[in-house]
């Protein structure tokens, strides 16, 4: 069973990863992983952290000659900016991050023990394991993407979009947004609110194609991938919401008219010509693209800090300030896509298990022949 | 750790459920389940089964004269119609159910092998155990409420009403809403579904009072509680979207507007004004309510039935007809207290530990006296 | 992930289990499981209360005639003897069962409330559970048979006797032994520690054959098989010791004289003259036969008490006396070979995967030639 | 819940460990951790990789301050040796190692990608992790003790002897051996077994003291302490044997002989006379000390190799040669008591629950005082 393990703290000396359940015989580029922690670190409207990292990561084992080969793959991101143990104390928690309720938990007097995990800086190295996840992806022809759909009051309009396009417009675009006209609204929005020392947040998607009927299983709740990847995705920092399809929305339809009618032709097999359930029925893939999408609330770290209270004193007091982002939608929009591709991997190697790709693969072509001749 | 599993299909003989991990010493009251599996089975707008079933849990394990004694503690729920061995092939898929992804991957020509098992009908033995956990919680003062705020187009307001008001409102309705104006909307859409032999979903809200200070984490992706209520949340059958306190809406508002700034007080200790986060930072509850909602698709299987496709002949057909409601958005309500029951149960245990429920109330005491004098 | 949870006391209403991960398309034949419950009540030497019971299994859920769909599968066992709420208190605990340890953890003041769930009737529902597993291992000619070796002081020899010659002698002996003459011995020994109210243990093995090679990883060390079914043996009650291959006396000898060497020749491709690694190298089987024996320590339950404390007046007194047997390794064998049978049946889906049995078949078979055309 | 993964390779750059769910505010020494390591590659009859090696711990993550602040811990051991990229095919597999299993489960056709993770040089990192567990279990006056029982026919006699004593006595041994007339005889085996190009295995003990009564349950059949820590203790390389307390030399005892008589006294509560349980009755700690063993076999790298097959040619071929120890009991020993160490710590979590040292401390403390008025 496919696992992962994170450990690394904002300002300590780096970030490590081990991920476990990767089968032999895959070849890894170290570059295609810092591309994708690229992507993370970019986007208009980031914070001056992002000028001082440039993530790179290091892949400490699992591999050989460049391919895997069964074992755990350990993974390290250095931060260049370590000096947790310098830092001084921090007593004003800040409302919306884990400050409070993280001093409390853990009985810490310095809020600082608990924001140097509770960052979002430990996302670098879900990037980097999902971006594994991809490359395992990638050898069954499924891709992924993801992108920006509102930052503040600005909607991207994609509805006509295919995955193709999406894909080709994000990666022009500064904010990851497939709209050219909303990408504008967005920057505009971006700098009102920089000037008023305010933050955004906003609405990602993240799409999947060429999946296979079957992964995830309605036969025990925690099976279900519908579950399986809104948990995941919720458990990004800031992420508030989480919806699948047609979502929030195809709730207030008739049933009549967010149902997917099911066709066949022989050269696709069963098909659809509608996606209102966003690839997954009762939980499970169902061959159609794998559609989701979360809300970020605005970052929570202000440059005019909210009212808070010294956790010593208990006098009341400003928020502390931490360097931050006015928005950080699309870096959370890539890490969407690392956390699904996780899921994706997972639930695609517990179906069809296997111990090398050859083995994965022979597997996996069967059941497609075995689905193409139902 | 707390953990579950659930077995049996909607026309086998009965429902199971085992329940693992609940402390000694916690007095069950098998009528507590009985009034929570009634609570799922009425709602306006339900169909013929739920006149068949009266569900009523056999507790076959776990207590010695009503209490629990530490043992794994076994549920059953009988199914009045057993039949699922006579019943015939099912072979027209209901578009947004399993059924065509189901025969795809458990390599099935009949698709009543998948619906059995794919029916809600499980989820009366997650609210068995969600009563369970709820009882349990109970004693620690922890108290759920879960209410309808939208069926097809008709909103509740219930911003200014607190939890008590929820509670008696609902305990008042018939559709679990503590809106009456609303409600009676909702009633007059649903009887326009039924006409039309068309469904209908919602959104309903589920929330959480006097939690402690801290369950959950951010230390570990998978340990923060937004991301496991939400996954178990979403693996309820037809809901399509989550949120958390401000959730979607929060995220089109600036950073200043949507944080809880932090007050003190002797009397409270920390607390807040405002509840956007809906009771979780960075993964952690923070003492305030817990304030989640979920959407729900309306119900797939229709009395005027979608195109689909037969999976033997492979020729246009109209999809199945199973008997269900036109609208289950109260019913999916009460599911989903109990799967959020769960999950904090088992936060609750995970963070407090103890084998009876006398060392985890004394753990729990302990815990809040070192917050009320950090 | 093939899990199970099992639940039910000694005197409760009835044992229960739920049996989840198991492919669809599996028949499932009831007296199959009834064969194995009925090997595990006999035994020369065992109590009256296995003349209490006659365990049959009841299958709630999980079959559609007589195949598994994919579905949990929620297994019954009654109890005869169903009075765990009118049995009196008691108050001397048992030296070598739970009882003491079990009312200080559980803060109970009745050792009834732990020995209940502390019994090995429990292990009849894991009997059950390993027949299912058993009969799924057998569609992929995978056997297993389990035998006695040792009972007080008399040996049996069986190291010239292969797998078919012990599983033909087992079934004609009265203990499991596929010694004959050993078996006499063994006979004489019950028949002399029931005269003197005293209680035998011993020692058995279990072996499984046609095991694919590469069931288990030497990857992490929770995947390592020699670990995941001495952990699954060793948690079966009263078992003390376990081995595997040459084990104990393995450890005595050089390096030279343990080893199995390599051979090859197209038929068999790889394979051994020997077996001291009992079919696992580095946690990973071998394609030779498993063998695994595990040492019983004698029933704690003795008809002439040991010196005991009473729980509440804290003075000395006799232990308690629950009906028990003289001496029930031929039981503790039975139950051994299905927990190896559950575990071996996980390994075998993890590395296979598969939803239906064609399919895990199909992905076995592709393994099979993979290795034959190394 | 207390968990940990491990990655690396032998001639990779490193090892890497990452263990979460340590409590805040435990303070931990670097060279706490690297005296284990050193104390791992010590031991007469080591080879010459033991003095490349002089593993020394570097603590990446969750430390501020040299305290533990509820985060992750990331370890990272540096290997000297590192040249995996360039060694060369390895085809003739080793008899007694993973080697021709392992090829054949990952399909490859070069047994370094096997050897390099399936090498017990991961255990170093097994042994960083159960330093920090040991550290943990010695704030609450929990200690343990290995010591080498047996190695080829010398045998020590260590019955005698209590914890303390075996302690002092182990301190001193080049082979932890409390028996100075066995180290002897122990040394003389090694040198004739080196003379001789063979190895041997041995037997090696685990002691814990002051364990509280009521580790483990055994309300289910996987939370049973005896099961975990065996199946832990089998997952080390070699190992063939697991026993605790009286074992198999118990089995074949009778009833009477074997079981620990209780008795009270206001000082010492409830207690023992004998050990023969070996502080584990029904799967939970009864208060007495944990005593098992563990049985090695020889060393399956031999100066005078074994024969075996080309994987590529088939043809037969002398197994590969690896630098190897003659005898490597002492260092298993360690590695023994360091998963003893993370076992214990992990059902100690799971009992007390806490998030920081002190929530953890108030815990128990609170349960002693429970036990103690029972």
């Amino acid at each position: 069973m496919l696992r992962f393990l994170t450990a690394g703290e904002s300002h300590g000396r780096c970030l490590v990863g081990i991920l476990e359940g990767i089968p032999a015989g895959l070849r890894l580029d170290k570059n295609d992983i810092d591309q994708e922690l690229a992507l993370r670190q970019k986007g208009y409207g980031r914070g001056p952290r992002m000028k001082i990292e440039k993530d790179k990561v290091e892949i400490l084992s699992g591999l050989r000659r460049a391919k895997t080969i069964g074992s755990p793959i350990a993974l390290l991101i250095r931060n260049n900016d370590f000096k947790i143990n310098k830092l001084p104390a921090v007593l004003h928690p800040r409302p919306g991050h884990a400050d409070l309720a993280g001093c409390l938990k853990y009985d810490s007097k310095d809020i600082r023990d608990v924001l140097e995990r509770a960052s979002a800086r430990e996302t670098a190295m879900r990037v980097a394991i999902g971006a594994i996840c991809k490359g395992f992806l990638r050898e069954f022809k499924i891709a992924l993407v993801n992108h920006v759909l509102r930052i503040g009051q600005a909607w991207a309009h994609t509805e006509r979009l295919n995955f193709e396009q999406i894909r080709q417009r994000v990666a022009h675009s500064v904010l990851s947004c497939a709209d050219k006209t909303a990408e504008n609204r967005m920057i505009t929005e971006i700098d009102k609110a920089q000037a008023q020392g305010d933050s955004l947040g906003g609405v990602f998607a993240v799409m999947a194609i060429n999946l296979p009927v079957g992964l995830g299983s309605y036969v025990h709740w925690d099976r279900r991938l519908d579950g399986v990847i809104s948990g995941a995705l919720m458990s990004i920092p800031a992420i508030k919401g989480v919806e699948i399809g047609s979502g929030f929305l195809g709730a207030f339809q008739s049933g009549s008219q967010v149902q997917d009618a099911i066709f066949y032709n022989q050269a696709k097999s069963f098909y659809r010509r509608t996606n209102y359930a966003g690839g997954l029925e009762g939980g499970v893939t169902n061959g159609e693209p794998l559609v989701v999408r979360c809300a970020m609330k605005p970052i929570a770290t202000l440059r005019s800090p909210l009212p808070s209270v010294n956790i010593k004193s208990k006098r009341l007091a400003k928020a502390a300030v931490e360097r931050a982002d006015v928005c950080a939608v699309p870096a959370a929009s890539i890490v969407g896509e690392a956390v699904v591709s996780f899921c994706l991997a997972q639930a695609f190697l517990e179906k069809f298990g296997g111990d090398s790709l050859a083995e994965t693969k022979r597997n996996h072509q069967g059941y497609v022949k075995q689905i193409k001749t139902f």
